[in-house]
């Protein structure tokens, strides 16, 4: 790793000016969507756009993706929510401390598993887990953004559940005009997002121009709620952003000071394991598609390093974002400098802008937000992990309801969980298969499934899993079954194939079989096995029991060895 | 399963004479044992008692071992220990009451694992760790005992560690005589057990008497203190039992009304399981040197019932313990009418003997629970393990430790799940080996390892284990290193033999490698594909992209169609 980011230090001119207008495009895109991402996280709407400066910058200098945005996010700031909710109290200073302290917590277990190499605790968020926490917190995004939609009034709630108990009796209450503007906002970015280009293109527009302008519809938008609002000067009574100080903060670690956030330590560990894990997933799929290469444990670096600068600058936690990377990729972005490019436009907006944006009805934000998640939630793909496997799928929807009825963070810690615990109900109950010789070949199949040749005295059993203490038992009693059941036979042939590791247990359930077998007038034999667990097994008191010419390289070898009409 | 069990259905008349033997044998072990483990476990030493009656009959009516002894077992009283020291606080009623709900609970718990078929969640304790926790289980009670046997009085204590910091600075004030007292005892009961058949045996009696008389040394050890602590009438200023309430108590569940009986909850499941993984093995042990059988299932039902038993008629959790069902075995035991016979005598001594018991010195019982536990630790076994199996043995260090310096329960705990954290790091990262033909063999093995045939445009390789989430990155970016360092290869054979399984994440990995390898002009192929994994493949968008005629039963058919120079 070198001091300088290899796309700096191998920067091509002709690059700049698509990274110039992808950076562009980006920005646009980014600055609704950071203050309406603060609101739902519950801290002021300028912690997004703090969010969105320094921390881009420092991931350019230390990531290893060429195209990821990296700034607020929606998955992220609805788990602030979730973790603010019982630390605020209501209090807006304790909430923005605590949100700093998330960012500042979330980057040093980044970089905790960075340097004790643990980065392989996240491969435990699996992907069916994953789609099912993103479709769950999605739905609890679009929930908590329905009071702004329809101008009504709400406290915290643990989750979705809870919200549609307080939600529902209150629906008389709705205030028009706000559900008006915020439905009329989200049609006007739907169709920005999904016509506008054909239409644009219709009109003579090539399909690359077509596409760039359609996505001015979201900062338009903007623009234009600002100017009606402010021409109604009050008069509509919609909840409004409001005033926003002017410029970005100077470095501070006073949030350090708020008491009670070791409360926030758990909830900054799963912050940082989704926003990795969504992070690298998002880098991966870019870096494919140009065939570069992410290397985890620097991703884990960068996004540790993101994270503390983002909380030192007073920024929100942060991650690289599906929908926006997608869009700095499509506009054209080659390398990180597009990201410094759009943290330039946010820091200008910074300055420049904050005091005209103190009119915009936060309906407006509400919508975008609406209108920017609906992409995360993945029906099809809940459905297609269903019907390959049952246990995945069954973790997935455990997950969606889990957040759905539990809360943000019940909700994914029980799918984790459950995946966990049913990939260890699978492998403690293993297929065991009586194996015979495919004719003509030297290569041995299941009896059950394919026509093969068998020897009366030779029992020939392949067990497709290790051999751990979870399995020791089950594999203990269905192997003495199957001797029962084989009362000619003289030889056990233990094919270890598909054995990649004997524990302890496993070691015990080899030794106690070998004795039970001898008792019985029978011998144990075993059949490729595979170089590690020989490598073991070696030097054992069971092996020396066994004896090296009772262990043979292939099935094959053991029946030419062992059956005397062979 | 009858009503009534196998063994006295089919009762032989000429086994009543060694049950009969058996059966007092294992009373006269156990009427001493009772006393002290329900002291051990914070309990009137009646409860030991109760515990001793109702359950082995229930067990004797349920159960599928002919010879498991069931009762107040040392592990599990420890195990009580720690769950009153919290619950209890100071109060005998509350203690008492507390050790009747653990009983309940835990025989609850396992009438839900038999009817819900979850008996393989007790797998999870592995061997190891049930290892590590008898010896630091062991080490604790030890611990407990010394204040009893040096005349001191200490209060409850969460760990081994917090005893020796409370202990060590008063040992000035040892009783000298109690020590005196204990030492001898502890010094008699280990002769007994170690010399004295022998030397019985130089006296002329046959092996068997011998080894039957030394067992009586327990009881004699009794009753000598107890006649010689009666004679000095209280002068010597020892601890004695003291009275205790003659015969068995009536049914009752007054024990119900407790109040914060729902803390005993956690407590009870691990009592539940470690009393079931203890009892299923001695069983296991002891069915093999017969041929008998063991259900496990039925095991559950069984310990289940026994344990409500004992709740309902007053007793304290019971299990299957080691060294008595070995006493009862090899003391001629061959149905469970012994255990009937040890339970009515069990009853004669709660109905004649209690009031005999009072002038009984708390030391001797102190020193017969420090002998009898001292043969459940098994350092061999741990080094052992150590040496086969690092993780296993981290596991089983960390539970000993665990146990000592945390406490039981949290000891359990830690090393159930550092055993579980070790199983998946090492799944997560699996052996994956580039593989070539064994000359004059259709096998194929490591090219590390053997002397193998290879073909350039051919690269075979074999992963060695399932395709699960938590490996599925790890194997994605292993496989692209390998196509990467073979530039000639056009062809991937991927030998599935050590995959059983492959979840929705492992589909996923096979989907975009298929998609990498063909944009990198090669072509992905699959061998020996295990029946159980090739129907769930089966009719995936992935075997559509494939093609049929990628999967290849053996790896040398796979070679046979697509090595040119073959």
């Amino acid at each position: 790793m070198t001091l300088l980011p290899d796309w700096l230090l191998t920067y091509q001119r002709r690059d700049l000016g698509d990274d110039a207008l992808a950076g562009t495009i980006t920005a646009i895109l980014l600055i609704p969507q950071a203050l309406a991402y603060a609101l739902l996280a519950g801290l002021p709407p300028e912690v997004g756009l703090y969010a969105s400066v320094i921390p881009p910058i420092l991931y350019a200098l230390t990531g290893s993706s060429r195209t990821l945005a990296v700034g607020p996010v929606a998955v992220a700031a609805v788990m602030v929510a979730a973790a603010l909710g019982g630390f605020a109290e209501g209090d807006p200073a304790r909430a923005l401390a605590g949100g700093l302290w998330l960012a500042l917590l979330s980057g040093l277990f980044l970089l905790l598993f960075a340097f004790l190499r643990l980065g392989w605790l996240s491969h435990f968020v699996s992907h069916p887990v994953l789609n099912g926490f993103s479709t769950g917190a999605t739905i609890t995004i679009i929930g908590t953004q329905v009071p702004a939609l329809v101008g009504i009034r709400l406290g915290n709630q643990e989750s979705f559940l809870d919200l549609l108990q307080e939600l529902l009796p209150r629906l008389a209450s709705i205030n028009g005009l706000v559900l008006g503007c915020g439905l009329l906002t989200m049609t006007l970015l739907l169709l920005a997002r999904n016509q506008l280009p054909g239409w644009l293109q219709v009109l003579g527009l090539s399909r690359k121009q077509a596409a760039l302008s359609a996505r001015m519809m979201p900062l338009l938008l903007v623009v234009g709620a600002i100017l009606l609002s402010a021409s109604l000067q009050g008069e509509a009574q919609m909840p409004v952003v409001g005033s926003i100080p002017q410029g970005l903060p100077a470095p501070s670690l006073d949030f350090l000071f708020v008491p009670g956030w070791q409360g926030l330590v758990g909830s900054a560990l799963l912050i940082a394991l989704i926003g990795y894990v969504e992070s690298l997933s998002v880098a991966r799929l870019l870096a494919l598609r140009r065939r570069q290469r992410i290397d985890p444990d620097r991703e884990l670096l960068a996004l540790g390093v993101t994270n503390i600068g983002s909380a030192a600058f007073g920024g929100m936690p942060v991650a690289g974002g599906f929908a926006r990377s997608m869009v700095n990729f499509d506009a054209g972005a080659r390398t990180q400098l597009a990201a410094i490019i759009t943290a330039g436009w946010v820091a200008l907006a910074a300055f420049a802008f904050t005091g005209a944006l103190a009119p915009l009805p936060k309906v407006v934000l509400a919508a975008i937000v609406v209108v920017a998640v609906t992409q995360l939630i993945d029906l099809r793909g809940i459905v297609s992990t269903w019907r390959y496997d049952r246990g995945d799928g069954l973790a997935q929807l455990a997950t969606v309801l889990g957040v759905l009825a539990l809360g943000i963070e019940p909700g994914l810690l029980l799918g984790i969980g459950l995946a966990l615990a049913i990939t260890l109900r699978r492998t403690s109950n293993p297929h065991i298969a009586v194996v015979g010789r495919v004719p003509g070949t030297e290569h041995y199949r299941n009896i059950l499934r394919h026509h093969v040749v068998t020897w009366p005295e030779l029992l020939l059993v392949r067990v497709d899993e290790n051999l751990y203490f979870a399995n020791v038992p089950q594999v203990e009693s269905r192997l003495l079954a199957l001797v029962a059941d084989h009362p000619q036979a003289k030889q056990l042939v233990l094919i270890l194939s598909g054995v990649a590791a004997i524990d302890a247990s496993g070691l015990e359930l080899l030794e106690s079989l070998e004795q039970s077998l001898q008792e019985a007038g029978m011998q144990l034999h075993l059949a490729e096995v595979k170089g590690p667990v020989m490598d073991k097994l070696q030097g054992t008191h069971f092996m020396r029991a066994l004896g090296a010419d009772h262990v043979h390289l292939s099935t094959e070898l053991a029946v030419q060895r062992l059956s005397p009409t062979c």
